[in-house]
């Protein structure tokens, strides 16, 4: 026989166990964002190249697919490419549709992007993305709202999360205020290996940065916050006294705080100042989510922007939202075995026979206990009842209902708990699982 | 402002409208398929050009979408392309997976393809496909329990459709008994135009496809089969009765009608022996389904294959599919009104205030309504009334829970039904909506 034949590497084949987990997934996040009122949008999975470019970075823009049709030369340069993330598509849809969409706008988006990376262990060229955004409104309630989904959708999923949160205007009032505020990033950079490496390789490690010797020690009450998130907070305020900026940084932490604490919001929160994702694009809150029960990176991410529109020509539109990582989500869900039992077979009945008319009696029961609803498949050919069986096995069908000449005489079934061995026989209209 | 972005042509953006309308055309379809046993199963958007080539014909080989990265020059052939269909890909999952697959496989599939086909109107270069097949028995059980799913899904649509079945077995058989053996496809074609054009000229295009006078007069009775699927399928057993395969499909198609009358079919059903999709490769029976009450091509098609798996060297897999058209569906329902009216809105009751108090207050309540899994939104500003009953009334959003400094002092809201303008005071816990 020919070689098999194959996909391309960093791509994958879902089996329908894997679908089975990730619907679960999947639906779990859709059921928790639709109490919160987001609804679902969906944009082309080809965007033109003009949306695309210089949105990623230098490096970014090495990773794009490029697509080509056949009307167009090899050596013309193709004018669409796979969408990289949901955010850029995103913000394209709202600049796009602006006349027509009610904001504030509360959208999510679950669907594949394409990233032409060296494909590694637990990174693919085709994953998915499920993105929940607020756009149109500045209010900080849409920062709650989501570290409430957060704690919901863990809830559900059975996995024990903390949520890390830093404001990007706290750090730029921190370097402010050390007197390095062109530093921020090399700072956050630096103290992010505070718990690696101690204070003082991250003092040597800030040096090289180019921090001066005045900038280190102005740092050091910040490396030395004690307490709980509200000491830290009350520390903070001192420390960033002279920046207006890195003040009102620690108020918007405050506010999303205390608005927690008036929705009972129980998620362990950690305020953390090295966490740095996005600082070229977040302008407010930075969320992080980890998994307490596995090492894993983050499994959730996301901020606060004020200007993801900009890039479209429509500026001052600021927006917050949070990415789920749906691949690493079910990493762990595997590692920590929390899929529920019931998601290995959906079929809760197969009937087995032994000659044409019990399968036409068998094909007539199916159809009348669908008709009520149960999930309920017919062996096609009647073959030896240990190919039946094997099936039934395979697909983890909990029940077999086997009909042969007696049971056919009867109007009957044989029914098998296929997990007990047990049997009974039953009329159709009386059968219980 | 800088010129709105834009999208590829012959893509679309899906609104939160279209995709609550998309999504419940595909749970209905899904939850249906779950009731017999048929589970999802997904492939990568991209495959590669040596498993895509050749399988769709000259036309269909110009029309695939190419994937360039940036590691290839682009003068060299990309290696990979975008799935121009759900069917090639599947055929590919069964041979590369055959060890771990557990036949008959019962699977189905709903993603997007992509065609470089002109756009136009109804045409897309992006659209989605759902398909559910069983492969792996011979068993025309499989093709009655299609037919059940077809009657199953647009029953729960509202879509009154007829199916049209056919047979390529009886078509061959035909251009035998009239010896014509290799003329099926140019009698079948011309055969199809016998009620728009007539039965003259339907001859005159007969002798213009190169078939003799006598085959021409052979082929008469064909034109003039009467009565019902029974009847013709009578006289067909008397005309095909010098061809073994030609009987065999008049088999084929008796023993479908037998299950069907067995298990209560009410579907309208027409042998129709102008349907002749996809005969390059079926090899039994072949389906149609069009709605009754709209003007539109087939909304779901498809038929038997007995070498699907051949193509990548695995032969002798015989499988029967059929495929709903999303696209057409969606166009149907719309057309004819027929989506349910809750699509419109799946936000139950927004919270409006009119200070931060009050804010708070409607969080706390969100809060503990959502617990109950009612589907809440709290406005996240504290602005004018007529904005956020804007919004109410732009989401279709059926209640409002306002609360002002009074509905604050007592604890209460004041409940406003947005259809009938009612209002009426009323406590979180009593709300009932």
């Amino acid at each position: 026989m020919a070689q098999k034949p194959a996909i391309p590497k960093g791509t994958r084949d879902f089996s329908q166990l894997e679908m089975a987990r990730r619907n679960y997934i999947f639906s779990t996040i859709r059921e928790v964002f639709a109490l919160y009122g987001f609804a679902q949008i969906e944009t082309p999975a080809m965007e033109l190249m003009s949306t695309l470019m210089g949105k990623y970075g230098e490096e970014g823009d090495k990773l794009l697919f490029r697509i080509q049709n056949s009307g167009e030369k090899a050596a013309e340069a193709p004018e669409k490419g796979l969408r990289y993330d949901l955010t850029v598509p995103f913000a394209r849809y709202v600049v796009q549709h602006r006349d027509t969409i009610q904001f504030p706008f509360k959208r999510f988006q679950i669907q594949p992007v394409w990233r032409a990376d060296r494909p590694q262990k637990g990174r693919y060229r085709e994953f998915y993305q499920c993105d929940v955004d607020v756009v149109g409104t500045n209010s900080l309630l849409a920062e709650v709202e989501l570290i409430q989904i957060v704690e919901e959708v863990y809830r559900r999923l059975g996995i024990r999360v903390s949520l890390h949160i830093n404001n990007r205007k706290v750090l730029a009032g921190i370097a402010e205020v050390i007197g390095a505020p062109d530093k921020m990033i090399d700072i956050t950079v630096a103290i992010d290996k505070l718990d690696k490496i101690g204070v003082d390789k991250v003092n040597e490690e800030l040096r090289e940065r180019g921090l001066s010797e005045q900038a280190v020690t102005a740092l050091q009450p910040i490396l030395n916050l004690s307490g709980d998130n509200r000491d830290k907070l009350a520390q903070l305020r001192t420390i960033l006294a002279g920046s207006e900026v890195g003040l009102k940084g620690v108020e918007e932490l405050e506010t999303i705080f205390n608005h927690l604490s008036f929705v009972n919001c129980n998620l362990p929160i950690d305020l953390d100042l090295c966490l740095a994702r996005g600082l070229n694009y977040y302008t407010g809150a930075i969320f992080e989510v980890k998994a307490l029960d596995v090492q894993m990176g983050s499994i959730t991410g996301g901020g606060r922007y004020d200007n993801l529109t900009g890039i479209f020509g429509l500026p001052d539109v600021s927006g917050v939202g949070i990415s789920f990582g749906a691949d690493r989500i079910y990493d762990v869900l595997t590692e920590l075995n929390l899929y529920p039992e019931d998601l290995q077979s959906t079929t809760q009945l197969l009937f087995a026979c032994f000659g044409e008319d019990e399968l036409r009696f068998a094909m007539q029961s199916a159809t009348e206990l669908r008709r009520k609803g149960m999930r309920v498949e017919v062996y096609p050919e009647a073959t030896k009842m240990k190919r039946q069986m094997a099936y039934a096995d395979a697909k983890h069908i909990p029940y077999v209902a086997i009909i042969g000449s007696n049971e056919l005489a009867e109007r009957k079934v044989m029914l098998k708990n296929m997990q007990t061995g047990e049997q009974c026989l039953t009329g159709i209209e009386d059968l219980k699982i």
